[in-house]
């Protein structure tokens, strides 16, 4: 068959990777597709690092634009990653009449919606299977394989760094601080890590995902972001006391004329399969009305991971371009006339059952002062623990609520912060758990 | 765009649910392909069963001939299951150009080599993504998403009847009958529940899935079966106190020149995650060199959740239909002339680590005699396990071993139980555990 011929812009840590399957594996390649992929470039302007490849002569070079530009190129592997030049390079990618395959979320997430819209008239294909959780497949499952389904919710952990920490914090009692330090010094967390742990590119990825599978345009800013900064051992210990794990959670919920699309810290029973996902692993549970929960689990970083979902993109376009041709499955999962308006409710709406704990002075009459204003703002007690915790001269007193709103719950705790025997700042975590009581 | 038409054959529980699927969803599946799905006919001979469905007229007929020879019809989804009618229908259908869709394992397993074959040369597209886990995309993973990786094993829990009853022993203690009867009772096992718990539905899946994953013909005679009849709740209780959960396991590992391919019982560890996909779910790991480990679980059986892959399955062949052409994807992965004829390993040659029970006299000695014989046969004991649990009289004693090679094990089995303090009939359980010492 036809070579179809790659052109690959930036030659980082899953541009190596990349780079490497298509070479390393060619063979493979052209026995599972019967389509010889050829790496025609790579553009890049590190030429010191050592890579661990042999590129053809010719192929590696440092201009970007060549790539864009050349005719032969007939998919554009954009590596950069920012929200500046990729984009730049990927819209006249798109204007020349290349297909496109990114990784990049940031991207995606805020300007997702002009991209696709100039690749849809442009008749090209941009694929994005690696911008969200590495090498599961789920944008594939979403557009394809649950192609039938309506999807009622989704609930992922998409950051491994954000979820190495919280478990190294659950198994080791270590403060959040250290954590992010052994983090870091075992390459599990960046030098500025704000995007991790702020829960900033969990919100990306759901961003997309979000769109996705309800049919809406890609919507960023709406999205409720809290990072997991703010855990301390003292909760995890509380969890485990109540048969939960804290995990950052990625959540959408379709409510059909609105959605709940949100990140933040959240307890999960240990019965859900998504507290068994440990150190930096991503993980989703994606449920449909007909197929029911679907789950997936697998690396969600790093060169050779990421790099398989690159190639599985690389090989859908490169299938499409030699049996028939782009547009075979439309780029946000809807015929773009098709993609709804739909809002993302204010985290003020959303219900949720709570963890607060608070830290008060130990003496008689605290819990009925607490418990009044929680029951003056409709919210509803399911259990309360108060153990000999003493932290700072404080003892905490920790309360699980049944079902309540969002509003109530943060108007209640500004009352309750306010008085004189409770400490500053309570403590809030959501409870994702469908077996809870209402 | 023009409408794709579809006929399907056998309206049986899933092929209810494809019906109800297309019906109930036509809407989604147009805002998301864009293609009219036109169910065009349901041929059953069962017209008295209330299916919660209303037909369009002319829709439901009896003669499942006129599906698969009216030229009006592009796909064809055969729903009626086992190997006879079933193949010649499918064959009938190829014969006349047709695409086609089955779930029908049992026929894929047995015939599939074949059927490939007559698909290939008549140029059509044969689907087959519901014959194995339900709802999960592990077909679409193996010949798409992980198209770059070479695949070295897979570990699944591919039969949800097994891990139902598993489950039901190991949470209530309940001997295997009972527990049977139990899943029986409440619909998770048939009435002749051979196919399930004597693991052949598990090596249907699995010939399926080492074909795909390793590029070799179908091969089901060659896979070692044992089903879960023999797993005591005791042994399931020895499990626990070693941090073990027992699973029936459909396992493969490619060793480049051969492969493994065998269903049994096994132990995993807790930390395995694998041991928490518990009830009727199916689950499976597959390990890649570039993606490590993608794990999937989902339901494996039951109306929507199966009906949900065989739509994934009618929207691929459909979008093929429509933008381009056949043979997108080669049927089993591979182009066909680049499949490989693999050997599977014959079970003596295997090496892993075992669980061995022995029902032995409480006498000094016993410990001695048995060792001896297994120190005679190269296998070294990891640990030993005595508690006053006794049985019949007899007291067990449990080992575990390093790496040792199934023929020693074997051979050492037959002499320990020709020793008269021995009572008979060992019950042996490989134990599946990356981090077992070797």
């Amino acid at each position: 068959m036809q070579p179809v011929n790659l052109g690959l812009i930036g030659c980082g840590t899953v541009g190596t990777g990349v780079a490497r399957l298509l070479l390393e594996r060619r063979q493979l390649l052209v026995e599972r597709t019967g389509i010889p992929l050829v790496l025609k470039y790579v553009a890049d302007l590190d030429h010191q690092t050592d890579r661990g490849i042999t590129f053809p002569p010719g192929v590696f070079i440092d201009d970007a634009w060549t790539v864009v530009n050349d005719p032969a190129v007939d998919i554009v592997i954009e590596m950069i990653g920012g929200t500046g030049i990729a984009r730049e390079l990927i819209m006249a990618a798109i204007a020349n009449g290349k297909q496109v395959v990114t990784a990049n979320k940031a991207l995606l997430a805020s300007q997702g919606n002009a991209l696709m819209q100039s690749a849809a008239a442009a008749g090209v294909d941009l694929a994005y299977e690696a911008s969200v959780g590495g090498c599961m497949p789920i944008v594939k499952s979403l557009r394809e394989a649950l192609v039938a389904n309506d999807i009622h919710a989704m609930v992922g952990i998409l950051n491994g760094t954000c979820n190495y920490i919280l478990s190294q914090i659950t198994e080791s009692g270590l403060p959040f601080d250290t954590a992010l330090s052994q983090a870091q010094a075992n390459g599990y967390a960046e030098a500025d890590p704000t995007l991790d742990i702020e829960g900033i590119d969990t919100a990306h990825k759901l961003a997309i995902l979000t769109a996705l599978a309800f049919g809406m345009r890609i919507n960023l800013d709406d999205i409720y972001i809290e990072g997991i900064t703010a855990i301390t051992p003292l909760d995890i210990q509380f969890a485990r006391d109540f048969g939960y794990r804290i995990k950052l959670l990625a959540i959408c919920k379709n409510h059909g004329a609105s959605v709940e699309a949100r990140v933040h810290p959240a307890m999960i029973p240990e019965k859900n399969i998504l507290s068994h996902v440990s150190g930096s692993l991503n993980a989703i549970t994606v449920s449909g009305h007909a197929a029911q929960d679907l789950f997936l689990s697998g690396r969600g970083a790093g060169m050779l991971p990421t790099a398989s979902a690159v190639l599985s993109d690389i090989v859908d376009l490169a299938r499409n371009l030699r049996c028939g041709g782009t547009g075979r499955v439309p780029l946000m999962g809807y015929q773009p006339d098709r993609i709804k308006p739909l809002p993302v409710l204010p985290m003020s709406e959303i219900v949720s059952h709570y963890y607060i704990r608070f830290a008060v002075q130990d003496r008689p009459g605290v819990l009925a002062a607490i418990a009044g204003i929680l029951g003056d703002n409709a919210i509803s007690i399911q259990s309360v623990q108060q153990k000999d915790r003493k932290t700072n001269g404080w003892v905490p007193i920790v309360m699980l609520t049944h079902h309540a709103k969002e509003a109530y719950i943060q108007k209640a705790l500004k009352e309750i912060g306010a008085l004189e025997v409770v400490g500053p700042a309570p403590m809030l975590i959501r409870i994702e758990d469908d077996n809870a009581q209402d």
